[in-house]
């Protein structure tokens, strides 16, 4: 019997095929299938591709799984009965269950009971996990309310100080260079018939044009400025941290004492914004940072199918996945 | 002949039939008429509903309008001509001219050639004028970029504090309760499958079915909880004021004095806030606060039908205005 793995994520979303004893014998990757930030259809067109490019890899038919399972923020008892109907027409497996992004990405770092995991890519989130469950959650309330430190929320404010810096309202800044340059704009400082700088006239029109999570775009231009030591950029990349590591600390207890899995694109990517996470932790605990939550989807899609993972599975998941990526 | 004026707000409409001397006739009154937070056919719908109220009270027919100024947010000559036609078939008379909001609410305030304005209702922004056009404006980019200080930036600041008390990443605030209340939702701190207080869950379910910008219903719950002397209130407001005062000083350059017109919703019912913005304003200018910009619509009517505004009729046109309303 072979299991289907799936891990959507806000940017990118991704499947593999795992055997019985851990083996991933097929791995696919398809784009956002996050079904608030990018709609419903593709979400689901997410799903499909990169778990038909895991099949179509390992040589498998649907009707060889056992049982799989889907990381997704977000799902409830509702949207979960949705989204399997849909990608089971659409080909994948049938009785796929769904999990929260944050667990499977917790599972892929540490094969723990007991733990934290802080995940910032798109959004951002923490979890304390106790007895393999989510028992508390922090933050994960999306771009308007919250997700503080994430890629949006580093996005925005690279955004915001473009933007003020454009407009005499705020510092000078190395971000409003490279803001225009990404959207392709002139550095016209002149003012418009409507008193307003035409550089900064064109971002309006262009921005308002954009989904607000795709801000996350300019996350980059975040990191890019401050390694240039820009004071503002810095400023923006220490919030973040920050504010991570409060969202952190708003989940932890004095019995759960680690490991620490960090997940998510920003985290992974600026092991420096991740230090700063992890000198406000107060155990001396393991941490372990992920690059996504597949590991951890492979896993509770074995034990979904009844299959122990022991370190030896988890071991033979983790090799056999970099292999095929 | 008459002359029809049009006010469109983010939150509400106003318009008025002016006779050659300033007296005007009638008044209508309608909901949200920006094209852009609420749509182009409810912009078209509120502008042709308070027109044809004015119109029907002062008893006139659309023929007998010699010219007309409709007074809105980020008109452009396209957008411009879209919307008289949409409003003329509609029945409202035809050739009406576009002005910029700001511009109609500096006028609503003062008739000298040279001075400033700060606006501040559902968005925020601060014009420069010389001879009687608008020389230099700062912010008014929008919820995404800026409108620093406006009731979308208070709301959304109130919504951040309430979100993060009861996700245990901010200090305890009289906001929480105040925000559970106006959405209707029961104080349970208890937390559900996912790991999240089941108040906050019904929260993050609710914000994101509203736009963006109707946050800005959360502002009076900002001044509420600062008149009761909360911190986390009055660091909001506090911080409003100072990003109006400077919006206002990226406009202010040595030769423009005054005098400074403040209006919009939040500016013409906070005088504190007010206050507070005057404060940092360098010169001993005149200060006059309006509660929008009808009557400035009204003065750039009659002239661009070609009938001279003095101080005599400036003064007919508010006081007939403040009879009619």
């Amino acid at each position: 019997m072979k299991f289907l793995a799936v891990d959507v994520g806000g940017t990118s979303t991704r499947a593999a095929v795992v055997e019985e004893d851990g083996t991933c014998v097929g791995y696919g990757a398809a784009g956002s299938g996050n079904p608030t930030s990018s709609g419903t259809a593709n979400s689901v067109s997410a799903i499909v591709g990169a778990g038909l490019a895991a099949i179509a890899q390992a040589g498998s038919v649907a009707v060889d799984f056992a049982t799989g399972v889907i990381g997704i923020a977000g799902a409830t008892a509702e949207t979960g009965e949705w989204l399997r109907i849909e990608v089971a027409k659409a080909g994948l497996p049938d009785a796929l269950k769904l999990e929260a992004d944050l667990l499977v990405a917790y599972l892929s770092g540490s094969l723990a009971a007991d733990g934290y995991a802080v995940v910032a890519g798109t959004g951002a989130a923490a979890i304390r996990v106790r007895g393999y469950r989510i028992e508390a959650t922090a933050d994960g309330v999306g771009w308007l309310l919250g997700d503080a430190g994430s890629g949006f929320w580093i996005g925005h404010r690279a955004a915001l100080a473009a933007t003020s810096a454009l407009d005499d309202r705020g510092p000078a800044t190395l971000l409003t260079e490279l803001f225009l340059s990404q959207l392709g704009i002139d550095p016209i400082v002149e003012r418009g018939p409507n008193g307003r700088g035409v550089a900064l006239d064109h971002v309006v029109r262009l921005i308002y044009q954009m989904r607000p999570v795709e801000l996350s775009r300019f996350a980059p231009l975040a990191f890019e400025a401050a390694e240039l030591g820009d004071d503002v950029a810095l400023r923006i990349v220490a919030d973040a941290s920050d504010a991570l590591a409060t969202t952190l600390a708003a989940v932890v207890v004095p019995d759960v004492s680690g490991p620490l899995v960090f997940g998510g694109s920003i985290l992974s990517q600026q092991p420096a914004m991740a230090q700063r996470v992890v000198r406000s932790f107060p155990a001396s605990a393991e941490v372990i940072t992920v690059s996504d939550g597949l590991v951890g989807a492979a896993i509770l899609a074995l034990r979904h199918g009844g299959v122990p993972v022991d370190d030896a599975v988890f071991d033979r998941i983790r090799g056999s996945l970099a292999t095929l990526r």
